[in-house]
């Protein structure tokens, strides 16, 4: 499957001579076509069924974060999408150029996106740039990090007695915990280098310091680790485990079930 | 792949007898498993790869609505885990009884869920009666509706100018429309048979009449059907095409954008 349609270019132009037809000088370019996908969490058996197919034909792969080469396995070429060669971030308006360039030399192009393709900025902006340049596209969804990654730790996010849970993208943001004084069970994206400092404000804003709080790093993948802890104990216990980014942090009561539903780290391979 | 754990139970017994070891009366039963495995929105292309697995490899798929029987594709028995013979929904509680009883045939069981296996309440409450009666299990999760039907109408959920949506589960819940007065995109589940009081009441709540409105029904799957309207249009628009559940509502500026974006009910087959 690989390469398909450089290979159906060259048969048109072998048929072509065969044939002894008038051959253009320079012979139409068939258009590629772009396929958005969503990477998923990290283990390749949680990309979806038409994903696989697609990475499985694609001549050219864009992705934006480097664990995503290990979802390539044929021999397409790998194009970071991420950063430019010195290391800076490309802009959204960069990648929608870079991704109709490698479309428009005919290539099948899988670009791999972080997250939902369609759910937050980018897709659509690249989506939009196809459109401009009639680069034919299809929006392959993926396994959302938020979900999963607790899942696969054990620790699932709503129960019969905890049945509301918030999502909170901590990084730089200036977040006012008070908002999040009460027993919802919290979910905390990019929250690593900040834990100690999240812990103390949500103790602070009146959360008992012996609530549960777990981090997994590498979810899904065969490197999951997970910490469990307290709020109190988290900034020390996180440092003593060497707790880097990424991780997924949930906090609430939810995070004790953990001890018996954790399937995924203690499976026999 | 299929029957697999009980070939295993024969061979098994099968060596006992050629190697003339002594037989126990009655055979230990081995334990089947199970699997929590998120169904996705639809298409059968968005199973994750694992999720194809264990649907090809399962003796037992215990489906939550009838639409999810279109995803077993083996010989494997398909029981409704959603109603019994009365049509009467079952409890969490006798779900999780069923999904332990027949993996106590010794079955590989598939318990296909709506949703995401471990991000809403049952379960984790079936995972707890497994690991009660010593069954294994993992799960698997699935990709969401709400952010996959939308992409595949051409419909985003937010752009560089609409950075923000909320989701809203409508069925026959007392919603607070006033708080959703604003201009996030909006994100209605199950909100098909009172879209006109809906639509009324942001309206009243100080959304304008004209503000685009998508609804799509059967999303991801061939039969997939989109109407476009706006708030004040929308009740008899979605009468006159005979709109029924399940769909997705999207409301916001976003809904513009499927006029170039939509890829999936315009493709060539």
């Amino acid at each position: 499957m690989t390469k398909k349609t450089r290979n159906d270019v060259t048969t048109t132009t072998e048929l072509r001579e065969e044939t002894a037809q008038p051959v253009a000088k320079k012979p139409e370019k068939k258009m590629g076509r772009v396929s958005f996908v969503g990477a998923g969490p990290g283990d390749a058996r949680l990309l979806t069924v038409r994903a696989a197919e697609l990475l499985a034909a694609a001549d050219v792969v864009i992705i934006e974060s480097p664990e995503q080469a290990a979802l390539v396995t044929n021999d397409a070429e790998i194009i970071d999408g991420g950063v430019n060669a010195d290391g800076v971030v490309l802009t959204h308006a960069v990648r929608a150029k870079l991704v109709v360039k490698h479309a428009k030399t005919g290539a099948n192009v899988v670009r791999l996106m972080t997250g939902a393709p369609f759910t937050y900025a980018t897709g659509p902006e690249e989506a939009l740039a196809c459109v401009k340049a009639d680069v034919p596209f299809e929006v392959v969804p993926g396994i959302s990090s938020v979900g999963a990654v607790p899942a696969y730790a054990g620790v699932p996010l709503t129960t019969k007695q905890n049945r509301e849970f918030k999502v909170v993208s901590v990084g730089d943001a200036n977040i006012d915990w008070t908002e999040h004084a009460n027993h919802d069970t919290l979910v905390l994206l990019s929250a690593v280098n900040r834990i100690g400092e999240v812990a103390a404000a949500l103790v602070e804003a009146g959360r008992s310091p012996e609530t549960p709080i777990s981090m997994t790093r590498l979810g899904t993948t065969t490197q999951q680790e997970t910490i469990v802890s307290t709020l109190a104990d988290i900034a020390a216990d996180a440092k003593k485990a060497g707790m880097t980014p990424p991780a997924i942090t949930v906090i609430g009561d939810v995070v004790a079930l953990r001890e018996s539903l954790s399937w995924f780290e203690t499976k026999p391979l």
